[in-house]
């Protein structure tokens, strides 16, 4: 099984004496069991390195002049063995309209698409931004994700967590939609807050702490809304870490010792505070902390 | 119930034949069990929403030139349509003046008052900037905050701890005011540091890690201050994030990793509390930490 | 007892009658169970607070030139009422040389000190900057610190962990230092990087994520080194935050579920793939996760 | 033993009456247990410091016109130490090639080399800048890492976790290749943006919150794309922390926070699996939540 298991999409052929040569070229582009299969993936990531390097290095003026030419010849190399590649995985799969429609197969047809657009349409040169065409080849890259599973665990707990994060992420941006707001009130246009959305980009650019410094508060009572701003964004990091922390060195340190023990039924943990066990109510001897201080002697515990 | 439950301020009315308009009017503005109630709901969001796009949208200077008049005329009718739900709520909860003074009330008054006041007072548009009146319309994006049921649950988690926040800001405050004056004296008006103030500034923006760079220390001893203090920023994310991480980790670990091993089927990883293996369900000796402490023979484990 | 309980610097006086009056001040002044107690120290914060508010306001040259001579008596009233608070706090306790050595003593004399320096030494102006004997009166802020009992426990927390504080820190200048010196040696004085100290600077505020950008690396090598430094800087809080949260939600998800039950002894919260109850040594009924997957049935468990 | 242990390159030597002196020097130089051992690991450290100080003040034009030749007998002395003190490391071992190719070797070599080397090749300064000189002598500063054991530990805890960090890292560098292509394709070189790595490079200043503001985005379009990798990047610290926090929180707050009462004595706040008060022994009714989930009747809670 390759390390992505067997999506849905990815059916392996119908066993069969027919599907000889379908069944092994299966075997070695979707599975990782072989030798032949991980040297196939193993393959594959180098060229899908390399092409995105070739894109890379091509988007610099200097290198461009220098080899452009040797990475035309690379970049064609590169899109007719992900052609090959291509046509090979729909050839081997019991539904190809299947797997060309996944998300896979989608990646792998933006993979080779543009450099055919760029001989099929002559004007594309013209009508498109080469800049664009660059975009497009280096979206390859995302053929890797097959390979480690581990994005594929992200993916699925944060498609778990998704609530709180959309629900945060809805109040961040109604935060930053008042203050940005309120900016561009306060300091206006005269400053470099020209409209509401700008306003906004620099609000968010503050609260997450990233400060470009390309717009700035100029006026006192702006840069007193910044500060908080500022305060907001950073303790929304700091007060839970700080707070969490807290409660972690306290536990560990013994506020909570966990060498207080019931002498009846040996449950450990009980609250510096408490005097009678939790798990068979008998009474606790009095607790000395290591300080030498002794616990107050009243009944009732709490925060 | 709505998603916000009942709040003290909204109080159904009085049941009975006579309540009958009001009560249905009740459950469909403020429950979201019907059909009606949630079609209600999602429509009031849009309109929100839409709204508020208004007022963005209307501050680019390039869009309003081109859909000026439009967004007027969408303005007056978002404002009647929140006029009409405002007096609609007022009439069917049972205490009026109560609801018109919580917080929901108050924002549902100022998202409509901004209109009708650039009406009523002719030279409001002189005395008052227009952006003063964008900023008011856009409160209306507080409404949305009724309708997440999370938003008050951070709420209530903000305000269980806001002791421990208030401290800490007040802790941060207390540095960013020295250091703030430490660069004020050590850099002076030369360096752009023309105040006190100005100083606190900077500090809260180099201690948030923001780093704006309008204002940057010149001299040697300031740049000394100023990477103690982005330390001090930095670090108080990092040094409590590294402790808690490296506790988490070890306890993970097992501090006696993996071995604690079953003697019968050798499988490893036991918890440190287990006392059968949970593969072949062998009793397990025994386990003692390598600081020669036992633990405890009962089946409650410590923390 | 204040907030801060009896630090060893404050010791009551003697009982007595002949004490009567300096016992009643001492009550007063530094324990806060009376109702005269808490009203001094009420009154305190607020003269603290006004004081600091006078030393930044007059920071500000256009309120400086509008309020000046207000300032001044209002900084003469301070500077008394201090001295006679600094005065009965060291006629009240047992011990005053003790109490004028510990750290609020200090303070507490510090608080009162520059404003008669200026006067006793006339030449003070010129020789000291205004600015610095501002930094000295704004000090008195550090004598909140006695009526917040957190930032004792603050202070105990850090000390607690001090040495691994020292440790992260030193490895923290240890990398700032190498990297400082390798961007001095690849972009040189020519791109603002005049000495290793600067380096140094430069790398701190990319370490810590401020980005001032007052320096910035030009050349290619210098931007890789700093992209370099940068994903260190905030890899160093991403990485545990990511990995603690991902052990943290996978254990709460169910990764060891807590409905997973043994129906002999009815204790909870079995792993996945664990086939016997780690509490009683009973079988346990085989798991299916909400995505129909069956765990493995192989026996051997572990992370 | 020094604080390292002995790493498997330093081999103690044989012992016996012969060896008598080398096992002398060993004792001092290598382990840390004797009085003498101790001082020369102070001296040590001493020197280290120092020798780094003079490089780092060195680089500092004003400082090196006036100390420049102090300086310069400084670093010969430096130099000849460190090349004695190298020489006793491995004549003192039992395998020197073994202690001479390990890093602590290399380190060690490369301490004292660049020194030599200006003086054996004498147009050495003409081809190599003076700058990689000083860098290579600052190297010494890692010497300093065999003399803190906790460095060792971070070096195990980071090889422990290193596929998890190294698929956190692709991903990162996945986004901002794509983040960076995208916005080299929607800024353009017009507006700073020359070429794919200098957009990854602004994409890894924004990501990590750096925010240098030597490149920042000009466009509408560049700067919603800006919002977006800012809010994924400070949004990557953010969520994670706020969602442990939150469950952390909810976990000590009981999820029934302080409702939980004792019939016998109304003290609050027990633990949801307590049976027992633990103030007054009484036995405690059972515990429901507020989703109608009933506390396991077991004395075994779950987590």
């Amino acid at each position: 099984m390759s390390p992505a298991e067997h999506p849905d999409d990815v059916t392996p052929p119908l066993q069969g004496a027919a599907a000889g040569w379908r069944l092994r070229m299966y075997t070695v582009i979707f599975e990782a069991d072989t030798r032949a299969g991980r040297a196939f993936d193993l393959a594959l990531i180098g060229l899908i390195l390399a092409s995105v390097a070739v894109v890379v290095l091509d988007s610099m003026a200097a290198v461009h002049a220098r080899w452009g030419s040797v990475f035309t010849v690379l970049e064609w190399t590169f899109t007719l063995i992900f052609t090959v590649e291509y046509v090979a995985r729909l050839s081997c799969v019991r539904q190809p309209l299947r797997y060309a429609r996944s998300p896979f197969g989608i990646i792998d047809l933006v993979a080779v698409l543009p450099t055919y657009l760029a001989i099929l349409v002559p004007g594309l040169h013209a009508l498109i931004d080469v800049r664009v065409l660059r975009l497009l080849r280096l979206f390859r890259i995302l053929k890797l994700g097959a390979y480690v599973a581990e994005f594929a665990m992200l993916g699925r707990a944060l498609a778990a967590s998704r609530r709180k994060i959309l629900v945060f992420m809805s109040f961040v941006l109604m935060v930053v939609t008042i203050m940005g707001t309120l900016m561009y009130v306060v300091e206006g246009p005269a400053h470099g807050f020209t409209s509401i959305p700008v306003g906004v980009y620099w609000a968010i650019t503050t609260m997450t702490t990233v400060g470009f410094g390309d717009i700035t508060p100029k006026t006192d009572l702006g840069r007193v809304i910044a500060s908080l701003m500022m305060l907001l964004g950073w303790g929304t990091l700091a007060v839970p870490t700080g707070i969490v922390s807290a409660e972690f060195t306290a536990q560990r340190m013994g506020r909570t010792p966990t060498t207080r023990t019931c002498h009846e039924c040996l449950s450990e943990g009980h609250a510096p505070d408490a005097r009678f066990c939790r798990d068979c109510g008998a009474p606790l001897p009095a607790w000395q902390n290591d300080h030498g201080h002794q616990a107050p002697a009243s009944g009732r515990g709490g925060s």
